[in-house]
């Protein structure tokens, strides 16, 4: 068979369950960002079914970089509560694989790599809030300059369970000083996905020394009248599996999210109750 | 050791800590109503760890009966972060023990039962939105007229998990027609304690057939320009655990919460990240 790829401008006005099929039949395998507008968009982490009680009670301990938005039955690939056909073997663009905490390939089904063992933990992701600031009138400094997102490694302690734990991840948007407290309330409403900004202000007091170098993504320009905000990030739960050295655990790759059914500012993230 | 009992009125203005001091030295055995202002009260749910994962997955499928609100490690008695020294053995005034899905005991403390395979599960209570709506002069009838607020089984099904599943149980507080509204828009900033309502008005439409015959708690007055309002229960997980038939698993007695250290109005349970 072959497929007829689509660039993401096609897919840009299609719905998630458009946008999840387009992935799966091998039709697209780029990233999300600015597909399927409006709806919940998730981290995802994929692991055996025996660490995964410590890895919830781990999430619900830390529930600003890791909000838990759904979890699988064990050996499940389906996820009813977040779309009515996900199969989470194919319905993500690119995954990581990762043996005994080391990266071991990149691949954009993971079919010959599931098992009946695993339990898939989906987490909210920045998306969300970023496009209620967008709709507000505040700007996304990387968004406007095409940009991935500066991430960083803080000094701010997880609350630990069982072999997880570790420091957050943040990642950090200039945002002009006027408009903090407006942008810090906006992301309150948003507690599956990553809420209100963690700091505000000096990098140094969360122990990131140089905001020019980022551990992760691209840095951007702090213009006269911004202040640097800093955000919990959903890369902290994949540090903290990597660091935590399981047999296995997948995760999606940065950027290709598990696009959902559910609406970004719906009460929960539980498409049946809503 | 005499232990000098104290009344619910010595303890209104106590601390949380000292609230649940006077609980642990046998001093308090009372209903937790009132006491500890603006700190979250939690319902209770001690079950063995080999069902800890299903009943995760529960209440994170069906957030607005069950939202999870703190998660203990395997055989600890400690929550640390509701409460820098609580100790689940004692520190709550009244439990139920049930074995095999019937009511076994009622007891002011569990070291007797308690066991290294046990996880203690919290979930936020009605308590926090209640306060919330008399801070904003809504009335709340079951308080005013010092009664048990009226609960009743409803049809709306719950997701399940594993062993657990069944029908969400309500509360139902008559509300001024002119306040529904606003009461629905304050109990959504409360995802941790039942967030907005679930229905309002006909208790037909979710399978209630008289008000006047609530299924637990004290009827209550409905008045001309009032209209019934309905709130996901903690007592639904209460009523899953034992339809599961459990070797064993413990709540709190209705009314007899666990008083936490954390603020209502808090943005996460979480105390070390407040």
């Amino acid at each position: 068979m072959t497929v007829k790829l689509v660039s993401h401008a096609n897919l840009t006005t299609a719905c998630a369950a458009d946008v999840r099929a387009a992935i799966r039949n091998g039709s697209y395998d780029g990233h999300t960002a600015g597909l399927a507008a409006g709806k919940l968009q998730c981290n995802l982490a994929i692991l055996p079914d025996r660490f995964a009680l410590d890895f919830l009670r781990f999430c619900q301990r830390n529930p600003k970089p890791c909000p838990i938005v759904g979890v699988s039955n064990t050996g499940d690939p389906s996820l009813p509560t977040l779309g009515r056909d996900i199969d989470i073997r194919t319905d993500v663009s690119k995954y990581r694989v990762f043996r005994n905490g080391e990266l071991s390939e990149e691949v954009t089904d993971i079919c010959d790599v599931w098992s009946d063992d695993l339990v898939t933990v989906a987490l909210g992701c920045s998306f969300t809030f970023e496009n209620a600031l967008l709709r507000n009138g505040i700007p996304v400094r990387h968004i406007e300059t095409s940009k991935n997102v500066p991430m960083f490694r803080t000094n701010i302690d997880l609350v630990p369970a069982g072999k997880f734990g570790g420091q957050m991840v943040v990642t950090m948007r200039p945002i002009p000083a006027d408009q903090v407290a407006q942008a810090s309330e906006i992301c309150s409403r948003f507690p599956q996905a990553h809420g209100a900004p963690i700091a505000v202000g000096d990098p140094a007091q969360i122990g990131i020394s140089d905001l020019s170098q980022p551990d992760w993504g691209d840095a951007v320009d702090i213009r006269a009248g911004e202040v640097p905000v800093y955000w919990a990030c959903g890369v902290t739960p994949q540090n903290v599996l990597l660091a935590a050295g399981l047999p296995i655990c997948i995760t999606h790759s940065p950027g290709h999210m598990l696009v959902s059914d559910v609406a970004e500012d719906a009460e929960t993230t539980i498409l049946t109750t809503n």
